[in-house]
């Protein structure tokens, strides 16, 4: 059985599972502390967004470490096809969440002072960049794992 | 060599392409005609990204038409996964582009008249729900490809 590094099990996985876990936090962490981001439907489908993507990597992050550290686990196809389309779902809303908070960062600092007082636009900015790195990550793990199935 | 109903091709495929071609195009000209688009990025990208769909599914479309009605062309591994590799990338870009197209337009609807006048935002709306149409069709394509792919 060929292993395939980014697929679940690895350790290349598990950098990748951080990386998601830390950079969806921190998107939502830039994008909810002391903002009204609700007043927006952008920022309001990002901060959903990343409430789904937290939860999801953490668990993918245990899994990955009791795989490497403790014990590998047998793949099984269907919960690895499980795995694979809840990636594919959730990196395709981030995408769609993190370009959008972009674009509207954009139109906001257009506009330009009354939007943007005390740098909030700067921290949309950052948190839609820690979106797309999430993003990119996600999509990143989904195809290894894709790589990964036909050998199954 | 077993046939897969959406793969390059098959009828299916034709149908998926020709869809594609037409929502592209349609979200183009929703975009484009009579309006200043250049003066927001998102309106800008989304324009760009239908730049590039609509030559590549029009080229698609007379590849399909050619093998469904005149002669079957062989699939040769290399370009199925160059078109794989395409239409991922396109669709990826479309999603991008449809979703800060929608979540701007959302934004200026907020904002009201002075941005809205003469029906443009339902015609931004418009745009951007005919490059989730693209985005879904390419996507789809994309994913009929990948499940040939190992039978060749």
């Amino acid at each position: 059985m060929e292993e395939v590094p980014g697929a679940m099990g690895t350790s290349a996985s598990l950098a990748l599972r951080l990386g998601q876990a830390i950079f969806s936090t921190a998107s939502l962490l830039f994008m909810c502390l002391g903002i009204d981001f609700y007043s927006y439907t952008a920022f309001s489908y990002l901060v959903t967004v990343m409430g789904f993507v937290i939860p999801w990597s953490i668990t993918l992050v245990l899994v990955d470490v009791y795989s490497v550290f403790v014990k590998c686990l047998p793949h099984q196809p269907r919960i690895l096809s499980a795995i694979i389309i809840g990636d594919l779902v959730l990196s395709l809303l981030s995408l769609a969440a993190a370009s959008s908070t972009a674009s509207v960062t954009d139109l906001l600092l257009d506009v330009g002072t009354p939007y943007c007082r005390a740098n909030f636009c700067s921290r949309y900015q950052l948190s839609a960049v820690m979106a797309f790195l999430s993003w990119f990550l996600s999509f990143a793990s989904s195809l290894f794992n894709l790589w990964r199935l036909p050998s199954l």
